[in-house]
C-alpha cells in the first residue's frame, strides 16, 4: 500500500491534502497538524526546527513512503534537519512552487511577487530558489495578517480589503504571484482582483500534487484514499474542518 | 528580598510588569514569556492548562513570593490547576479586573462590555465573576484579530478601524469596557473613541498593581526593581521589547 504523510503547522495543509486525494496517487494519507502550536510563521528558526523534528518522530510511527511538508515556513527552514533525522523521503512546498513558475512561459525578467509569513520571507527560500532558476525581478512581501484573517473566515470585506491595500499598495504590478502560505489560496480571488486579474497565481499545493502525479502515476480512477487525521490539540476540530474542506 | 514572578504567553505581560515597577512593591521580577507558543487565545483548555503547568515548573527554580499570571487566557482557564501544583501564591488578572469595576461608582445595571480572545470569552470567566458581583448587563465579545494587529504595530489606521467596526458595530454603547487581553491597552484610545470616549476603560494590568500595592505596600520610593527576563524562544527579542516598553 502506498502511504503518504502530510505535516502542517495547523489545518492549512488540508488544502494540499485535497489536491493529493484528487490526484489519486496514494491509498492512505496520514495527516498531522500541530494545532496546539500554530502559527509557525511568527516563530524563529530554532523553534521551527525543534517542532519539525518532533513531527518527524511522530511520522516514524507509520510506515510512510513519503512525507509532504505542507507548511511553507517549515519547508523554508527545516527540510535539511528533518531529512537528516528520518528514514523516509521528505518533500517541501517551496521547490514545487518554484518549479510551477518554471513550467509556465513567463520570461526570466518577469516581475514575480512572493507573499508569505514573516518567517518564510526572512528565510529567503523562495527568493534564492527563484534566483537559482534565473529569475531576476523578485519582490518578497510579508503578509502575516492574512493568516488570522483567513482563520476568522473573513475571506472578503473591509478588513481584508484594508489589509490587502496596506501590504500590496507599494508592490509593482506582478506577472506572477506565488502564494507562499497554505492559508492564502482561500483569498486568492481578492489578491488577484487587486492586481486587475492580470497576474498568474501560483499555489504550491497544486504544484506539489502535479509533481507527485508525474512521479508516481495515478493508481486507480476509482481509488478512495483513506485519511487518518492527527492533531496536537483538539483533533475533533481538525476532523470537522476536514469534513468541510475535503468533501 | 521580595521576589515576584510574571508569566505571560508572550511579550504582552510586560505592560503588567511596567505597572509593577512603577508600584515599587517588589525588588526583583522574574518574567517568563512562552514566546515560542504564543498566542494562547486560540488554543483549547487542555493545551492551555498543560502549558501553564510547565510554567509553574519553570518558576519553581526561583524562590518567588507570588506569581502573577498576566495572560487573561491562562487566568481564565488554568489558575486552579496551577495552584494545585505550586508552593507559591498565584494571582490572575480576571479577578483584579472585576474588582476594578467594583471600585468605580458604576451601577449594577450598567452596560459592561468585555473584550478578549476566543478562549477567554469562551471560558466565561469575566462574565461569571461580574455576575457574582451583581452586574446584570454584561456583553462579551471575542476580538481575536486585535492581537496580531497590535503585534504588527498597527495601532491606528484603516485595518484597525475596519476591525473595530467589524467587531463592535453590533455592541450597545457600554458604560464600562474591560480590556481582557494584555494587547488591548495599546489600542485603548481607538476603542474608546469608537464609543465617543463615553465608556470607562478597565485595564487588568493597572488593577493588579493597585491591588498588590494595597496588599504589600510600597517598599521604597527610590527602589530600582531588578528584572530578569526569560523566553521559550528568542529571549533577545523579548529583551529588546522590554527595553522599548519599560524605559
Amino acid at each position: 500500500m502506498r502511504r503518504i504523510g502530510v505535516f502542517d503547522s495547523g489545518v492549512g495543509g488540508l488544502s494540499v491534502t485535497k489536491e493529493l486525494i484528487n490526484a489519486r496517487v496514494f491509498e492512505q494519507i496520514i495527516y498531522y497538524g500541530d494545532t496546539a502550536r500554530v502559527p509557525y510563521g511568527v516563530k524563529d528558526q530554532n523553534t521551527i526546527i525543534r517542532y519539525a523534528l518532533e513531527a518527524v518522530e511522530f511520522f516514524k510511527n507509520f510506515e510512510i513512503d513519503l512525507l509532504i511538508v505542507a507548511c511553507n515556513t517549515v519547508s523554508a527552514y527545516a527540510l535539511d534537519e528533518m531529512r537528516a533525522q528520518s528514514n523516509f523521503k521528505i518533500l517541501g512546498v517551496v521547490e514545487p512552487g518554484v518549479e510551477a513558475v518554471v513550467s509556465t512561459d513567463i520570461s526570466l525578467d518577469a516581475q514575480i511577487l512572493v507573499l508569505a509569513t514573516h518567517a518564510t520571507i526572512t528565510s529567503g527560500a523562495y527568493q534564492s530558489a527563484l534566483q537559482h532558476r534565473g529569475y531576476s525581478n523578485i519582490a518578497a512581501k510579508t503578509t502575516g495578517l492574512f493568516v488570522p484573517i483567513v482563520e476568522e473566515g473573513l475571506y472578503s470585506g473591509a478588513i481584508l480589503d484594508a489589509t490587502i491595500e496596506h501590504y500590496l499598495s507599494a508592490c509593482k504590478q506582478p506577472d506572477a504571484i506565488i502564494l507562499g502560505c497554505t492559508h492564502f489560496p482561500l483569498i486568492k480571488d481578492q489578491i488577484s482582483r487587486y492586481f486587475n486579474n492580470k497576474s498568474l497565481i501560483i499555489h504550491s499545493g497544486e504544484a506539489i500534487s502535479m509533481q507527485l502525479l508525474e512521479e508516481f502515476g495515478e493508481i486507480d480512477k476509482n481509488l478512495k484514499t483513506e485519511i487518518k487525521l492527527f492533531a496536537s490539540q483538539n483533533p475533533e476540530a481538525l476532523k470537522q474542518t476536514a469534513k468541510d474542506w475535503l468533501t
